[in-house]
């Protein structure tokens, strides 16, 4: 089974809400919104975007956070926050 | 019923780390961390650290996402996305 995932990062706002909607036009029953560290504020608002303003039936189905250990650039073990909020049609 | 809110905001994330374990020391056997806009990702640190380094046991209960429209100061109004995570020990 295809999971349709879109991963939040820096872009626009706008670019990740496009990106949710083409999943859901394109049939997708659920889509899961992923982000981590900095960008997991833009991830709730691509959610709340779509439901609000695109897709007023929309249901948060859920919402899981976590920690995962990322290497830095110099080398050193970073923890990182991430979010995966789930949404159904 | 007394409920236990941390309002996390700008400030550094472990002074919101140590308000929530200051709570849960003090018998609250549920604490709900709230943010919104830009301190949405510093509020899942919160939780993750409070998690991972302190309080090995404690669940999320729940965490909702939604929208509130704020008067910005020139008048305007904004919509701006929150979160609010429970946990329990």
């Amino acid at each position: 089974m295809a999971e349709n995932v879109i991963l939040v990062g820096k872009k626009p706002v706008m670019n990740y809400v496009l990106a949710t909607l083409t999943q859901l036009n394109e049939g997708a029953k659920e889509v899961t919104v992923k982000a981590r560290g900095k960008a997991i504020g833009r991830a709730v608002d691509v959610v709340e975007i779509v439901k609000n303003r695109f897709v007023p039936g929309l249901k948060v189905k859920g919402i899981k956070i976590d920690t995962e250990e990322i290497v830095s650039q110099d080398g050193k073990k970073v923890n990182v926050s991430t979010i995966e909020i789930t949404i159904e049609k």
